[in-house]
């Protein structure tokens, strides 16, 4: 097989931790497998350079930050290679732009373009494992850029694509993808297989184990990624796509994400536009707003009420007390102990009544919802924060997530 | 006028120092000059990265020693652009690669061949600052290559051929070159101008102040070069061919260097080869030997007297008692406490006496003179550490060089 490895931060984050990347390395290879490794910076080492260049200008030139976190895989890559050459193995480190990354030139947040892998390719059909700096590429007139933050899996995964891998194993701290937080639920169960499409609900849940951007290259191309851990040598969980999941259950899990507020202004006199005016200044302040729901209007007046990360709640009342004054809105009020709970499938789609029997499970255990939204595969509900290990509890149990699949009702 | 600036690893040693830097830059720019501006590695970083890859390794591939150590180079390049625009100068960095350095495939001591510097003449031509990495290049393969310890100052110097500067200043943490270590010699004076040839045996002397490459290149390519102080905005010491320099006295400077020691095989049966024998093995052993001396035969029989570094004594000690035994010489002994004075001067070509009026005056101080050898510009003799600052002094002070040049004798 044609194996694309991809080592995050913490994998590489010492010279021990190096070494067992390593480890890890030589035995793939050992199963005669052809290997390109794609590396993060140690892990810390991109804030570091990062923090120089604030020390020098709040505002870094976007060009030269690229130049100077882009140091940070090339150091790993010629570390792990010299690693791996010490045992014996035919090694060599490759920079973006010499493995052939061609992207636009959009500084820290570079997309990539094309991989010109030929050479890297050859070097692999003799055996070779190339070792490859993640998260950067150069663009057409030879400038460093890099992709932003948590680019290294989109580095793998469109590397996996080019050179036609069979599949992109992205190592990480955790083994996989749980049907719920194992802290939380102690029947939690690692999931052998998960689609694209559930795996990119889970990362908007804020489940930081996959970049989003590298999980929809993967659907686009069916390139299949095995998430799974580097402390410890067994199987993860594979995402692939739909059709290749076997006997699906109705859902395959249930997340849940602490740093949530919500904030509703009442009373705004209904007209065109007071969308707009509500999260135009939101948006300009580079704050994410999450889940919106919108009253139907009543006497001309209509209440909005949306959720916000934690740390940007002070922030945002301040600007909606504005925003309630500039539109005449009766009030502003506010509430952040909230928390967000989802169950997503793909099974959803064919299994009616789902969201009926979630809402049951919450009204069963006396947990009131406050907000709810709805995808094709995701039904996510904003209850109180106090409640969250309840709610994830129960609904873990009564979707008979701690069973094995085909034994579920 | 344009000019290739070139800044050590102390003057970019942090970020505190790299403000400095750019105001010396920005006071150029100021008076309407086009920079390049070569920096190295912030001080401590390359040994850091050095230290991680024997971590790793005893031997590490030199290929990955060299994609390590360069971004040493990236790192400050980036960081000096980013404070110069935020300045509001229009800066960018280049690696050695992107600056057009192409050199052979020698990693960790690679020659440059040529500079395709196209591209940044441009920048300049512009009005831009071109910051470059110094110490590195890429091969024709694109294999990221290094120069070598201290290669920054060749980098410099082959950038200012290549873009036909008017002049490359090297800024250091000294003021330029003096006629005698002012520590020693308190009447001791900065030269305003030396010769390629003296630089060259000032540095062959120990002199750390520029790199012997770097030299030889400015001399080749007629590149003047000053030498001068990152700390004070003062003239340095211009280094440049001996046409240029007014009025010269016979002498510029005495040099001394006490990491001397000196080592002595007596009595070896004399026949072709006997040289091969001694200094063989202490090549062999990556021993820098520096004055030899060889007494004529007698019955048969040589002495060899020669200096090696006094760190390095023991060491040939140990190998010149089995050389004495493989070649049946008499006995071997070793003085670990010699030092070298110098007298070093172009003028020395047309001033006869200069080697007999030395002699002299050593011997007033009742200085032994244990070894002599000379070259053109040069006379060196080896002697007790314990008379250095002595016959340093006396030297300085009978050839006049606490006096203007043009009032010596």
């Amino acid at each position: 097989m044609r194996i694309v490895q991809k080592f995050g931060g913490t994998s590489v984050g010492s010279i021990d931790r190096i070494r067992k990347t390593a480890d890890i390395v030589a035995a793939e290879l050992a199963r005669g497998h052809q290997l390109a490794v794609v590396v993060s910076a140690m892990s810390g080492e991109t804030n570091r350079l990062i923090e120089m260049a604030h020390e020098l200008s709040p505002c870094p030139a976007e060009r030269e930050l690229d130049a100077l976190v882009a140091t940070g895989e090339q150091v790993t890559a010629a570390l792990l290679a010299i690693e791996l050459q010490q045992r014996g193995i035919d090694a060599r480190s490759f920079t973006g732009g010499q493995a052939g990354f061609r992207t636009d030139s959009s500084h820290v947040r570079a997309r990539i373009q094309r991989i010109e892998c030929e050479h890297l390719v050859r070097c692999l059909e003799q055996g070779r494992v190339a070792v490859v700096t993640g998260f950067q590429g150069i663009d057409e007139a030879g400038n460093i850029t890099t992709l932003g933050r948590g680019g290294s899996d989109t580095s793998a995964v469109a590397l996996a694509v080019a050179i036609g891998a069979d599949v992109c194993d992205i190592y990480t701290d955790v083994d996989g993808i749980y049907t719920a937080d194992p802290r939380v639920v102690a029947g939690a169960r690692k999931l052998d297989r998960i689609s694209y499409e559930e795996m990119l609900e889970l990362a908007s849940l804020g489940a930081k184990v996959l970049q989003t951007r590298s999980v929809e290259l993967a659907m686009r191309y069916g390139m299949p990624v095995h998430l799974r851990s580097s402390f410890h040598p067994v199987p993860g969980t594979m995402v692939t796509s739909e059709e290749e999941s076997m006997e699906r259950a109705s859902i395959s899990g249930v997340a849940y994400n602490r740093d949530e507020a919500k904030i509703t202004i009442k009373g705004i006199p209904d007209h065109p536009g007071i969308a707009a005016n509500v999260f135009g200044p939101v948006a300009e302040a580079g704050i994410n707003v999450d889940v919106i729901v919108q009253n139907i209007s009543e006497h001309g007046l209509t209440d909005i009420t949306f959720t916000v990360p934690r740390s940007d709640y002070n922030k945002t009342m301040e600007l909606m007390q504005q925003v309630c004054r500039d539109m005449k809105a009766r009030s502003v009020s506010g509430d952040d102990s909230v928390a967000k709970v989802s169950i997503v499938g793909v099974g959803m789609r064919s299994h009616s009544g789902v969201a009926k029997k979630m809402f049951e499970v919450l009204a069963a255990e006396g947990i009131n919802i406050q907000m709810i939204t709805t995808s094709e595969i995701k039904i996510t509900v904003v209850i109180d924060e106090k409640y969250v290990e309840l709610a994830v509890r129960a609904l873990h149990s009564a979707f008979g997530l701690d069973r094995e699949p085909g034994q579920r009702n």
